[in-house]
């Protein structure tokens, strides 16, 4: 079907200015937050449920792939079309249905943007906590999509904890609902669970039921830095062995606090580490005894400076500054520079030191710029490497680095490839690395949701294909 | 197949002493928890995933169904054999395999009890948390069928909460893995929270992989007693305004106090409820004001009493009481009486009020002894008939008021049919009411796993059947 019938088809359905097949419009639809590039056939904006669903029936008749598409914000080519694709642009669907107190929940169209919603949950005292890096732009669609996490998720759980209940339009258009506005259930299998992090392979989020969480009162950011790198793996994990629980345990390595300081009036030390600890709580005093037990242990392990902050506005510049990182690493090379095979493994939480260690000394061997940092609490470490995506040779390499990396995440530390990012297009060839024979089973349940394979087909290896099909090269195909 | 081959098939599989067919062995195990009935084929008691494998593949082969059981402590039929099935006990499955506490996880067997897994964690300071009523005897292979949780479960989750990975036996005789040892993935479908709660349909668990959570240092329970059954539920509904999260929140009505009171010394005033608030964590002093805070609005909205402890001895005292409480209920009405139909409904936590008035004066108006009883804080109210389940008649008004209660419940109140004992044979025919259309998308999930529909195949509304050839008139059958 060429694309000026399938512009003629999704027109009357949507109106002829909420789809498009203009060339540099499809081009502005190309990218993501990964270095995929892949051009849609067609863009379309559905604004309610039945829209979506007779796209989704006319796309399954006629067998074109279709992907949904929030803010555009994942890393691994998820939100990208694939050959002849149409992007299902989920922007006009961006309403915050409800928020209720009593039911403590919020209902919400998945298009609305993450920080907006917390916006308006913060007027009530409450939020939704996963927190992404890309918080201020991503769509609450996208994170249930891409079961994305961030900072928070060592306390208060992963976007798939906060899920109750979900409107999906199938791929025949059929309409249904799973889980509802209960707290808890076991009754059947638990499809909302199943959806949360299925990447758009299964069917269309139309309505999103979420739990919501009353706001900490008070919170304490403690952040020390350390002459070398072991140590603060060390205070990571004393810290959790005297019972804490932080509401967020971040570590930046040596390359992040040269980032750092080159924005900090207060320069901190240059060192191999520092951590961003947060403890928080609705009883002030035992945040002052916690952040002072977190404190004592990191200065016990020879950190050779700790900011503490109990104060709100202080607390947020230095957070600001840890969520802005990603953006600004990727310049330290110069600006037509990119943060590429930004990696995102977790591996168990006792295997964390010696992992890291063994990527860093990988990119040291081959003289790689390479920052590590991440959510270390939970064992998940991001690996950022610095490459000139506009150069083969270097894509070639950090692929290259990627796959090696991976292998030993998973073979030699029990790992997993993604912790919060998803697989996406990116990670589709080496799922098997992963998740080997169950891939098979995955494979099944997809055809159960989508018989014709047009949900998203290129993500997550649900296609069998060979390996150089797959789109893992940043900036190839 | 007759059962005496099918004696000599399993019989090379695990040896002479772990098969049975003895007629008086089967009668032992033909009951659960629940008022069904349902004799086996033969009981087989493997020791091993190789085993489980062995037995599978055969029983695939042959279509004889298989259903897997932990301590037959399930309330709804769902550890009970079908129609000539094996009945597969796990319990020589019953090892801890190991305790991490550098990875804060547990690996164990599926037999092993979940009070001896806590009685180990508990020396290290760590406990796996939901905490169902059958706590000293049910397994954590059952928990994880059935997606169990209990008091805990406001604050610490339900059993899907705490599941890191699985090993798997499928149907054909495969062994899989899902999820594993990391505490975040977003690495394609969830198979492990899809596993959790399939009630022994997809395969059988060989070895579960848990979180493990640290015990918070101090707790206070607080008892107050109301004098109208609204001031109590109005008590919890500002408890959690106030923005406490309790670790349980327990409500009970006048007949639970009738019936503790003949069993405590100092008699609690006789009223329409009381509430067990338990506030707990490492701060004792902030663990007081909590508790305060909590008397105060209790007496605030009229109780008559509160009763308040934080001697851990006195606190373990209550609870023991509250945890005998389905026991001594199943009493009230004579030694031969039972509990049946024990109903497990939740509802969006703002119907609680409602929904339990609605089904107490339906109770009321066709004189039904009824006891109404749960985790209010997240809408899991159950509600406990005492009737003669020798007598045909009361078995079938029974079955009439839960059906019409769960019709109440789901489309009045959108709640669901079970919050956390799972669907099992006693409510496969109800599960239309809540599932639709979405039934057919868990019967394709379940021929991916389950070809040949041998798995446990009569729980859950699985099966396509007439409706009265589901097995859920109390005894009947």
């Amino acid at each position: 079907m060429d694309q000026n019938e399938i512009f003629k088809a999704l027109a009357p359905i949507v109106g002829e200015e909420d789809v498009t097949v203009d060339p540099v419009e499809l081009l502005a639809y190309s990218s993501d937050a990964s270095q995929l590039k892949a051009v849609p056939v067609a863009v379309v904006r559905p604004e309610n449920k039945e829209e979506v669903a007779e796209i989704l029936k006319f796309a399954d008749k006629n067998r074109i792939p279709v992907t949904p598409r929030g803010a555009g914000t994942s890393t691994a080519g998820q939100s990208l079309a694939y050959k002849n694709g149409i992007l299902m642009d989920m922007v006009k669907m961006d309403k915050i249905l409800e928020i209720s107190l009593k039911d403590r929940i919020a209902v919400v169209q998945p298009g609305v943007i993450y920080g907006e919603l917390n916006k308006e949950l913060r007027k009530y005292g409450y939020c939704f906590p996963p927190d992404p890096g890309s918080a201020i732009a991503c769509t609450v669609g996208g994170m249930v999509g891409n079961n994305a996490s961030g900072v928070r998720a060592l306390k208060y759980g992963a976007t798939v904890d906060h899920v109750l209940g979900l409107e999906v339009v199938l791929p025949g258009g059929k309409i249904i609902r799973t889980g509802g506005r209960v707290w808890k259930s076991s009754s059947g299998y638990n499809l909302t669970k199943l959806l949360v992090g299925s990447e758009g392979t299964l069917g269309v989020f139309t309505e999103i039921i979420l739990k919501i969480t009353p706001i900490p009162k008070y919170a304490a950011l403690i952040v020390p830095v350390f002459e070398k790198f072991d140590q603060s793996l060390e205070a990571a994990t004393e810290i959790t062995n005297a019972g804490i629980l932080p509401s967020a345990m971040e570590i930046l390595d040596d390359l992040c606090i040269m980032v750092m300081n080159s924005f900090l009036e207060e320069k901190l030390p240059q060192a191999e580490a520092l951590l961003f600890i947060e403890v928080d709580g609705n009883n002030q005093k035992a945040i002052r005894d916690e952040a002072n037990i977190v404190r004592n242990i990191c200065e016990k392990l020879g950190a050779k400076q700790v900011i503490q902050s109990i104060d709100p506005k202080r607390t947020e510049e230095l957070w600001n500054l840890r969520h802005t990182l990603a953006n600004l690493l990727a310049k330290i090379r110069g600006e037509k520079m990119a943060i590429s095979s930004i990696m995102d493994f977790a591996v168990p939480i006792s295997q964390v030191p010696q992992a890291v260690r063994e990527i860093k000394a990988l990119a040291a061997k081959e003289q790689r710029l390479m920052a590590a940092l991440g959510h270390i609490g939970d064992g998940n470490v991001h690996f950022g490497s610095a490459i000139n995506v506009e150069d083969p040779k270097e894509r070639e390499a950090a692929t290259k680095f990627s796959r090696q990396a991976a292998e030993s995440i998973i073979k030699k530390y029990g790992g997993t490839l993604t912790a919060e990012h998803g697989l996406g297009q990116a990670k589709s060839h080496l799922v098997m690395l992963e998740h080997g024979e169950t891939i098979e089973l995955m494979r099944g349940i997809k055809r159960v949701f989508d018989p014709h394979n047009i949900m998203n087909p290129m993500v997550m290896g649900l296609t069998e294909i060979p390996e150089d099909e797959y789109i893992y090269m940043p900036g190839a195909k």
